[in-house]
Parts: C-alpha cells; structure tokens; sequence
C-alpha cells in the first residue's frame, strides 16, 4: 500500500459514512460553509496586523507557539530544547521542523493533524503527507510562500473572510495595536476582549505591582478598594470605546461571592499585602467574579468565566519554560455551587450575557445544560480546548442540545495562537454542527428546512447575537 | 425549501439511519408498540379520573404545568409574568398560547418538541408545524376538541391503552380520590405511590407542622420516635390497601445512616426542635431511609430513591413562584460511599428492592451498574428527568448494560405530570430500547430472537415485575 | 422464530452495519487477527503451566472463578451457596452448570456473554446456546474434551498463539512455580509481575505478618525503614531475575506524596504498630508510590497503578466468601492532585514508566489524557474491570485519542483469571479497536495505510514497547 495520500484533506472529511447522512450533511455544510468567520475569543495578536510584517519560518510559525503540538512531542520523549521552545531566534528551524515531521504520526487521530493538514494543503497546496521524508520539502515551500505579499496578516485575514476577529488583552495594556489598525484605515473589524486576571488574580506573577500599575494608567488611588474598581471600570469603557464587547475571566474554579461592601474592601486589602492564604485568595477571586458581573450588567460587556484548569502543573518545566506550554490539566469542576452567589444577585438581568466554558464534560448534562436552559443570563460557550475537536464537539451537542436546546449556545470560538489555524477551526465546527443535525434530519427529529436555519445560526448568527456584535 | 412539515411525526422517528439497522428496529418496535402502558411512577392526578372533567384550554392543559416548556422560554427571556405561570384562570389564554407557539423553535432537538409534537398530531391530528402562524388555528382545534366526550381523562386513559398508572401521594393526602375512582366501578387501575418526603425530610417547608398533622391523621403520638414510626407504618398500609406497591424518595443526596435506637430516636427529636442545623437534618434523612428500608422489607412495598438535585436554585423564582418551576439543578452525586449503611444492612435481603434513579449521569458506569450488578435487592431505574430522552436513553443503555445486563433495569418511569404526554413518552423509550437492542443484533451481539425477547421485557415484563404489579 | 442461533459467534461480530465502516473494519482486522498475543498482565497461574494437569469440569472450570459470572447470577437472586462458591471440591458441579445455563439469558449484551460464547464455540465446538435445555449437552462435551492431551495449560497457551504471558505475584511468592517453568525447558515466556500490594498497604490483611516475612525471606531487618526499603528492592531484582518487567499497584486512590526521609521512616513506624488511622495508612500508600517510583527510575521496572475500587463493600457476603467475590465497586477517582507530589519528582525522568488505569470514566478526557499528552512518564492503561467491554474499548477511543494520541496508549491487558477467555478477549479488544479505526478512514480523518499501521501498533507494538518485552 503506497504511503502517498492523493489530497491531505477530503471534501467530505468528517461526515458520516452512511449516505443517508452523508447526503444531508453535505446539504446542510454546503449552505454554511461559506459563511464570513467571527472569531469572538482567540489568542491572536493585534500587532500582527499593524505591523503587516511577514511570517517567519514554518518553526516559528507552526511548532514553537502552538502547545498542543510540543506537549504531544514532548509526552514521547523529545526535548523541549531540541525543539527550541521558548527561544527568540531560532538557531536551527529546519531542524526543529525535521524533527516534528519525523513525529507527526503521533498525531493521528488528533484534531491537531486536521488543522495541520488543512492548512498545509489549503494555504500551502501542499498534497503529501508530512513525514521525515517531505520534511524539507514542507521546510521549503512553506518558507516560500510566506515571503509573498498575499502571506501578510492583513491579506490572509481576508482570505480567511474574516467578518470580526478579537483578540485577548491585559487591562495593563495601552491597546495602541488596536489604535493603530483603526488608524491605518484597513476595513477590519479587529477588537480587543477585556481579560483582567493579571489585576484580579493574586495567584497571578507580579499580582501586587499589575495593581499598582493600573492605578498609573487610570489615575485612580488602586491602593484602596473604591479606586481599584473605579480603575477596572475605567479600563472596561477604555476597551469598549475600541469595540470590545466581551470580558474574559480565566479563574481556577467557577466559585463566586457576594460579600458585603466592607468584607469585599477588607479582602481586597489582605490580598494586596502579599500574604493571603490560599483560601483568601480564592474567596477574593469570587468575589471579583461577581464585581465583573455588576459591571456588566451596567455597561453591557459580555462576560465570559473559563474554569477548572490546574496551571503549570509540571515544576520542572514551568520553572524551565514558563506559563501556556502544555502543562494546563483540567479538574473536576463544580458549578451548581458555585455560581449560586452571582445568580442569586443577577441571574434574573435582562441586561446580562455570562458564558459559561468547561474542561469538565461531566458537567455537560448535569449542571451546565439544566442551568443555561433555566436563568436568561446564562449561555453555553463551544466545547473548549482539550474539547475543540470532532469528538469533544459532538459530545457537547449531543448532551447539551436536549436540555438546553440550541438557542441557549453561542456558537464557535477558535480560542487560537494559531492564525493560520482559523479557517480549519471553524471548518471543523461547521462540519460538526451539520453531522449533528444531519443525524437529526435522518432519524426524523428535526425537519431538514429546520436543520438549514439551525446551521446558519449556529455558524454565524448566535454568536454574532451572543457577543452583541 | 417549504417551511411546511408534511406530518409532524415520522414512522421511523429515532431509527438510525442505517438500512440494516432501521430494518432491525422496526421489526422489534412492531412487536411492542402494541403493549399496554404500566406507568408506574409519575405525577397525574387521581381527581382527573375521580371527577373525570374536561381539561381546559390549550395554555392550561400545555403550557402552565409544564416547566420542561417554560423553563426553556424562560432562559431566552421571556418573563414567567407574560406566561401566568401560578395563575389560577388564565386571563389571556390564547396571548399565553402564541407566545409559546411564536418560540417553539427553541425546542429542536429537545424531547419536549418530540412529545408535543405525537401528541398535537396523534390527540388533535394537527400536521402543520406550530409557529406563529399556525398559533391560532392550534389553539382552536385543541380548545375544540378538549369539550369532546373523547378527551375527557377517562376516556383518553383508554384510548392510551394504559394498563396500570401510580400517582404519587404524601401520607397526608386521605387518597379520597383513589377511593373515589374505586367507588365509582370505572375498570381502571389507577393507584397511589407513598411518597413521605413532607413528613420525613426537615427541609420540606412545614416539617414540623407536616408531622403533627401525620400524628393526628394515625392516632399516633408522633412527638415521639416511636410513635412517629409507627404512624409511617400505619400510613404505609394504609396505601397498601388502596393497592399501592411503591414508595418514593426525593432526597438531596443518596446517604443513608444506620444508627443505633437511641441515637435516631435523639436523631428526631433534634429535627423536630426546628432547630437543627444541616448536618442534623442530613443524618435524619440519612437514617429515615433506613427506617424506610426496614419497613420495606418488611411490608413488601419497593422502594424508589431520587436523589441528587439542588431545588429552587433560582433565589428570586422561587420567592415568586416557588417550587417546581424549572429551577431545581442536579449536583455530583456519590451512591457509593452512601449507600454503604443501609446496603450492609438490607442489601442482602431476598423480600427488599430498592430501585436507584439518577441526575448524575457518571454514576452509571462508575458506580450504578456496578451496585446493580452485585447487590440482589438494587435494580436501576430509568434515565430519569434532564435524562428521560433519546440520547440520555442510549447513554443509559451503552453504559449500564455491560455490566449489569439488562435485567437488573426495571423498564420505563414517564415521570409525568402532564398526562397527554404518557403515550409519546413511552413510545420515545420503547423505540430507544429497539434502537440499541437493534445496533446488537446488527453488530452480531445479540440474536434478533433474544431481542424480540428483551425488548418485550423492556416494555412490559420488567416493570411488572420490578414494581409487584 | 427459531430459537436456535446457526453460531455462537459471528465473523463480522462487533463490526459496525454500515457497509463501508464494515469493509474497512473487516481489512484492518485481517491485517491483526493472527498477530500473537501478548499479555502483559493479568490473574492466570504459573503453576497451571507447571505442572500441566487438566482443569476440572466447567463448572469449576468457568463458574467457580469467574467474579463476572456470579455476581451476576447473585444479584438476581441466586444464591453463592448454591453455586458453590469457595468451596474446593465441587459437591454436584453438573447442577452449578445447570443453575448456571438456565441464567444465561442474565448475560445478554454483557461482555461476558460474547467471551464465553467464543470458548464454547471456537474451543469445544458447540453451536447451540447454552440454556437449561442445552446444559447437559454443554457439560458432558466440555467436561469430555478437557480430558484430552490438546485441553492441558501447555498445549492451549500453544494454540492460543501466546508469545508472553505474565502472572501477577506478591513478593511474599517464592516463585518456584515461574522457575519450575524454565527449569523444564518448555519454550515459553511466562514471567511474573511485581505486586506488593500485601507488604504496602496497611490495610491489607496481615500487613504486619506480610512485612515480617518478607524480612524473613529476603534476610532484611523489614522492622526499619532501611531494611523494609532494601528488602523490597531486592525481591524486584530477584522477580526481574525471571523474566519480570513490570510492577503493579492496587491502591484505593491514586494519592501519592513524597516526604523528607525521616517522615517517611516515621509513617513506617506508624503503620507497623497496626494502631494508624486511615488517614496515616493512606499517607504511607501514597508515599510508597512514590518510593516504587524511584525504585522504577533505578531498576527499569515499568509501574502500573490500578486506583479506585472500594473493596469488599458487600459486608456479609466478605465475611462469608472473602475477597474477590464480586463485591468491588468502583468510586470517583482524582488523578490531578494526587499524582503531583510523585510526578514533580520523576514525571521528566526518561528511563521511567507509569501507566495507569481507571475505573473512573470521567478522567478520560478531563486528567489522564490531558497528563498522558503531556508528561514523558506516562501512558494510559487500556479500558479495565467493567470498561474491558465493546462500549468501554469505544468509549475510551473515543474519549482518549483525540488529546493523547495513540502513541500514549499500550495495546490491551486481559487482566483474567479465566485463563480459556484470553484470545476471546483480546478479539475483542483487536476488533473494537479496528472499529475505532474504520470510523476514522472512513470519516476521512486517517488514510487507511496509517490505520493499518496503528492496528499492528494498537494490537502488538506498543504493547512490547511499553513493558519493556
């Protein structure tokens, strides 16, 4: 048997063998797929886009940002220094590159090995599968392409029919990229997503100085508790008067609270010594989850809460190499519990969007799917990071739809690095969706007219609605 | 495409896709589909047949008593107030009523809009989808329609070819409608379910009172433990005679105690103070489910365990409209650990059966089917609730049979209160039970004669037997 | 309907119906089904193969041993003593079969069913079902062949097509048995696997006697930490000595810690007085994981960790049968925190092996295949206990590949005391995973060249690779 693919990607790559269903997902994709992207929670970099320099290398590009690809080489063995993560300038990128190739049969099976693929073959043209043997090949036609004009940020975001792409910021940050692409008259919609847990976490690195470094921007006394939330609310209309609709709220549980004022005040301060202990800290975390919350109700900005992810869980590496390398695990999370403090207190909002995200898929069927089909604040974000794969997508439809319907979700976010992953991402989810529904159609619990306006919405209009864009 | 559904129920409806597959299903379903319905746990009303009047209009009979259906237009914003959730006479029926026809969409891909659809086709012969458009030529077909002879709760107890219906009662109500209905020479058997939660959990609103009023109904002192015993005891064969087989109990967890005399006589009195704290009360429950269990074994009626959901979870709902709107959440639920007093006790008894419902869907492989599949007295109720529905029928299927086989299941809980809905209910679980028995006999699992066999015990046999009927 | 199967088993059993997954499931499965066995652990007897006398009749044979059976047989009522369980020699084993074959029907859609089915079929020809009316002809037929020469422990691990065999061996073994095996020069590998369960666990019947004795074998001073440290090293030198590759640990949870050395002298101390507490006894469990893990890191041993199984929970039935009866049930198991403190000392190690399994299914996608995808130490164990079974082998497929990968896997463990089931349940095992395999070429996720090579992987590879054959 030859070990020659004739194309990396297939037209009806996952869709369901049997015809039946075959038939109606292809129906139902090929009325989505043309749809413009929206990218309402992703990783990307704004200065990309002002700046409009080139790409580098395919090391630099695919291998050394993207954890999901050397958290997998380094499970089996390989060093994170042969494969130079962590260094600025690479010394050896077609080595690296040769090195993840001869490995890329460990993908298999992995969501990882569809967007590679697809953008090797899509955005590359790129027609034999990566191995040791096509490695320089890959090295060298790859390296080519990304010297051409039409390989630019700004042109791969419209070849991508990007509709609204957003990016992920620091309330510390003065936001002059996203100034800047405004400024330059490019017709993007490119806008920031507020993430405070640099100023809201006192487990984050440098929590003390963030603090004192947002009262500097804002001019506001962050010493004290009415200054330090004057200065986030401050912050939040300064993100929103540059289009950004959404917060983001990355916290080890999803536990909130609702002290009073003076309690809120005293936590806030024994955090800002450097000497809580964990259980203050926590307490202190919840209670911020809840100030976000009163915030938004006010201003209007989405709130997104995305817990239960252990952090830097290997020492050896984290001391090595840092935060964001593959090292996250997910725990068990709890939410019932949990959220009951901000819902009690703004569950019922009219004026009020939380999106709710899991690592736990226990809490699929058992806890978020009962309570988003319940409180008119509550949506469910897409099946996320470990769980933004075929499987994990179907799994998240299949248990969540029939208790919280399909109106009660938000459609996809890529949640990437990886720009040049954006267009197999949502694919992915696309095709997903319509497997579902296709599956849906074929066993008669659901009309196919009805399957068509559930595959719009899912791909485009719910999370344009959701995200107030 | 046309909006327009031909018929708003298909033949094959749940099959799989699959020709060989469906081909299989359809010939097990034909064997079943005929079988009376013994609903043996659900929440109907005796008064409906005791006085045997006319349901009301659309709104009332649909839409009121059904948080399954207001729940879900809750969560997309609807107010509880423009649907006259807990008023008495509806003041503008058909406004409720195109309301819910107007959001209908919301429920693709949900067993509610499976349900309604059977019955709005199969009951009223509607064939046009609801929506707007047709709200109003719904409301007038069923308002006509419900003033029929036919639709009175008697005769569609016939025309539903039920064989057995258990209500659920509390030892306070005199089952004077359960005696009315026997009174009355009507052939039916319509029988209660002792369902002691008012009287034995010190959460219930007015435990206290609830116990007192239980002394006075028994002639018994139920100030004391012994008394108090003895009333339940009383009370247990006071149903007995009405022909019930069953008890029920909703508790927050699953946790049993096996204490000693004096101190769940101690136990009680604390409970009764009104000021136990919540440790107190979970021993009470923990230990009352023992009692329970000793009373079973000795008086024969099998008893049935709900636990796991957090109630009226929504502060402000339920300041307003109270229990049963929609709002209670399931929580992580351990059987195991919990179990372990009253199982070292009664778990071996040969005249015991205790039947184990679940909200937490991990317990199914992990500990459910493992329980069930050592222990003579458990058996597995159905998927129960958020899970009464095709994919969380397959979920309990693919999980629990492996390792506890098919006879240690009981067969189908519809768990109603909206008495319409009893034929679609059943029919969704006896075709799910055909689909899966169907896929083992396609995978060469199963022969299709053995399956002929199981899926007639599924829909009749098991239940029967399993609940002493 | 006939009553009557043509076979017991079918050539496309397992496969899916859909004509395309079937084809491509059917031609990965012939590239593996001849593939020798390997089975790197389970519950076999080496004296079996030493001493190669016939086994018993098939009560004896398949009942007497085999928990799966008669927990099953028990939960529905029939009684242990009735089945002769624990007793030695069977008083009427031709009624045990009877009892037995009249309950067969129990077994429908269970695991249990199919291995059996494929011993009665493929090892003594029989093609009618077993059922109380076919008991007979299946005792005197089964009971007639295993008197013949081709029926003996030897010749039946030729036929089987083993190529490695290991037993699982407490230190306390002499392992005269394994060396009797090689002394006699019959060309096979049986080798022993490491577990210590007896002299680790406090809680292990006789813990304090088990340590003694093992002082008194390896002629330590096992009344200190040093000597109880040595002692344990050099009975794994002496196992290795015969052909042992890995160690295997059955703990409650999968705790571990890793104390300053006088700590850890000091828990010794504590649970060699037999007065510890549980907590002081899970405190030493956890930190000897950590000790055999440093112990692995010297010696090459490979470590297998087998959590989460509350043992005995049926009190009446241990008093009466003791361990092993049936009566384990699994509970929520936390991999996250209870294996840092071990894998922040060895979890970079390169020379160092831990594979672990669970009864927990949630940790499948939520924490082992999120560690395994990141730390080089680790591999996933196959599906274990009540997930080696058609939907558990799918499940974790399903819920494993897409974050970890096959290349964290390491093939499948029959883990059986019924030695007759092993190729019946690595059948399984090469068929499900050709299923998984079938699902993805045909949904265009994996070119059908690379699935054959990952069923070769899946069915011997990885298998030798991971314990080090």
């Amino acid at each position: 048997m030859s070990t020659r693919a004739m194309n990396l990607i297939h037209n009806d790559r996952l869709f369901p063998a049997d015809p039946v269903m075959r038939g109606i997902a292809r129906r139902l994709h090929a009325e989505v797929r043309g749809l413009p992207i929206i990218s309402p929670h992703g990783h990307t970099q704004a200065a990309w886009f002002a700046n409009n320099q080139p790409f580098p290398d395919p090391a630099k590009l695919f291998v050394q940002p993207d954890h999901y690809i050397f958290r997998m080489l380094y499970s089996q063995g390989i060093s994170l220094e042969d494969l130079e993560i962590g260094v600025d300038e690479l010394k050896d990128p077609r080595r690296v590159w040769r090195i993840f190739a001869e490995n890329y049969y460990l993908f298999r099976g992995t969501p990882t090995r569809m967007w590679l693929d697809y953008a090797f073959q899509e955005l590359f043209g790129l027609e034999e599968r990566l191995s040791g043997a096509t490695a320089d090949l890959y090295f060298d036609v790859i390296s080519e392409r990304l010297r051409a004009p039409e390989f630019r940020p700004r042109a791969l975001y419209d070849r991508f029919h990007i509709e609204v792409l957003a990016t992920t910021d620091s309330p510390l940050d003065s936001l002059a990229d996203h100034q800047a692409i405004r400024d330059s008259g490019w017709k993007a919609r490119i806008i920031p997503a507020f993430r405070p847990d640099s100023v809201v976490d006192p487990d984050f690195a440098g929590f003390e100085k963030n603090v004192a470094k947002l009262g500097q921007i804002t001019g506001e006394d962050t010493g004290s508790w009415q200054g330090y939330i004057r200065a986030l609310e401050k912050t939040r209309a300064r993100f929103k008067a540059l289009g950004c609709t959404a917060t983001d709220h990355g916290h080890p549980t999803a536990l909130t609270a609702d002290l009073p004022a003076a309690d809120a005040a005293r936590a806030f301060e024994t955090v800002l010594t450097g000497h809580a202990d964990a259980r203050q800290k926590e307490l202190f975390r919840a209670q911020m989850l809840t100030e976000m919350a009163r915030m938004s109700v006010e201003d209007g900005l989405v709130m997104q809460l995305h817990p239960g992810a252990y952090r830097n869980h290997n020492r050896k590496v984290y001391e090595l190499y840092g935060r964001d390398v593959g090292a996250d695990i997910p725990v068990a999370t709890d939410y019932v519990h949990a959220l009951h403090p901000l819902l009690a207190r703004f569950g019922n909002e009219k004026n009020f969007t939380l999106i709710l995200f899991t690592l736990d898929e226990t809490t699929y069927t058992r806890e978020l799917a009962p309570l988003a089909g319940h409180y008119p604040c509550l949506r469910l974000g897409p099946p996320w990071w470990f769980h933004d794969s075929p499987e994990g997508m179907l799994r998240f439809r299949e248990q969540v739809t029939e208790t919280a319907g399909f109106y009660n979700t938000v459609g996809f976010n890529d949640d990437t690095r990886a720009f040049l992953s954006i267009p197999a991402r949502h694919d992915v989810a696309r095709r997903i969706d319509c497997v579902w529904l296709a599956r849906l159609v074929a066993e008669h619990r659901l009309d196919e007219d009805e399957a068509v306006e559930v595959a719009h919405d899912l791909a485009y209009n719910l999370v344009r609605k959701a995200y107030r864009l």
